[in-house]
C-alpha cells in the first residue's frame, strides 16, 4: 500500500557532481548539485539545474562552460564543502584544499583531484523556476586512466562516485553488480 | 594523469527509471530510462530523455503526463526487459508481469509493483537532438508505506533503486552511506 507524500522533489537516486566555471574575473569556482542527468545521446548532452542565486549560475552564463567534476567517496567531505559554501566570499578550491585545472576544450576549470571531468559548452538555458537548467554539450571526457575497465570503459567502481538522496539528505556510494543493461532481461523478451 | 576519452554521455551515475504513460487508445506502457533528473526545485520538476523513436516518447506527448516508476533492485530483469521492447509490439506490463496502476492525479500508468512512484504532469517540451526532453512537475510521490525511515522520508536503502553505468552498460546497487549532506563539510567552512 502506496502512501502519498505530496509535491515534492523525492526521486532517487540524484549523481552528485561538481560544477566548474570561471567568473567574469577568470577566478575558479565549483558548487556541488544533485539536479541533474545526461539528457540526449546525440550530440551528448548532460544537464545541471542550478538556483539563480548561487555564484556559479552567473559563472556558466557569463562564460558559456561549464564542467562536470565526478568525485569519489572518499571526497565527500569536501564535496559537501562545496555545496555550502560560495565562491563569492571565498577561493572555494583553496578552502577545501582542491586544485582546479583548466578545461583542454572549454573555458571552464575542473577539480584535479577527482578521478573524472565532463567539459561542456552551454548550448541551451532553460528557466524553470527557483533552478535554471543549463543543458551542456559534451565535448569531451576524462578519467584517470587506471580507472578503465578491461574493456576501456570508465569503471564505475573504480570511480566510486557518490549518489545523493533527496528528503533524507544523505550521500551513499555504489553498491554491487546488480546485471548487465540489454541483457539480463532477454529472456523475458521470448516469453 | 587523465585520459580523454572523447565526446560521450559517459557521466555517472545515472538514474534507472521506468516512463510509464497511456497511448491513445488508452493502453499502458513504460520504458526504462537512465538519461533523466530532477531539474527544479520551486515548482518541483523532473526531466526525463526519451528518443523520439520510442513508443512512450508519442504517448506522453500525446497524453501530457507520465509517471516515474522507481524498481528496487531485485525488479532489474523486468526493467531491462521494459528498455528493449517496444510497447509497439506487444503489452510490456503483461509480458513483464507487472500491473499498471492509475495515477492519481495525472493520465498516466505507474508500476503498482515497483516501491515509489512520482507523477508528473508535462511542462515543457525541449528537443535537444536524438532525444527529446520531456519536463514534468512533479504533483505527488507515493512510496510503500513501510520505506519510509524515522524522520519520515524515503529510505533510500529500504527503496534499494538502481543506477546505470553508462560506457560498461551495467546496473549497480547502492552501498553503504558515505555522510551527511549540508552537514559532513561544515569543518571546512570554519578554517
Amino acid at each position: 500500500m502506496k502512501t502519498s507524500l505530496g509535491a515534492k522533489t523525492l526521486a532517487m537516486p540524484t549523481p552528485v557532481w561538481c560544477v566548474g566555471a570561471y567568473d567574469t574575473d577568470g577566478r575558479p569556482n565549483a558548487m556541488t548539485i544533485a539536479w541533474g542527468g545526461i539528457c540526449c545521446s546525440k550530440p551528448p548532452m548532460l544537464a545541471v539545474a542550478l538556483r539563480a542565486a548561487t555564484y556559479t549560475h552567473g559563472c556558466v552564463a557569463a562564460r558559456g562552460a561549464f564542467t562536470v567534476s565526478v568525485p569519489s567517496a572518499h571526497h565527500v567531505a569536501a564535496v559537501d564543502f562545496l555545496g555550502l559554501a560560495s565562491g563569492r566570499d571565498m577561493d572555494k578550491f583553496a578552502a577545501a584544499g582542491l586544485t582546479p585545472a583548466r578545461a583542454e576544450f572549454v573555458d571552464a576549470p575542473y577539480i584535479a583531484e577527482f578521478p573524472m571531468v565532463i567539459e561542456c559548452r552551454l548550448a541551451q538555458t532553460v528557466e524553470l523556476g527557483l533552478h535554471t537548467q543549463f543543458i551542456g554539450e559534451i565535448v569531451d571526457v576524462k578519467i584517470e586512466a587506471g580507472l578503465l575497465d578491461d574493456a576501456g570503459h570508465p569503471s564505475l567502481p573504480g570511480v566510486d562516485p557518490l549518489v545523493f538522496s533527496p528528503g533524507s539528505r544523505g550521500y551513499y556510494r555504489i553498491g554491487e553488480s546488480a546485471g548487465a543493461a540489454f541483457s539480463c532481461g532477454r529472456p523475458l523478451l521470448k516469453k
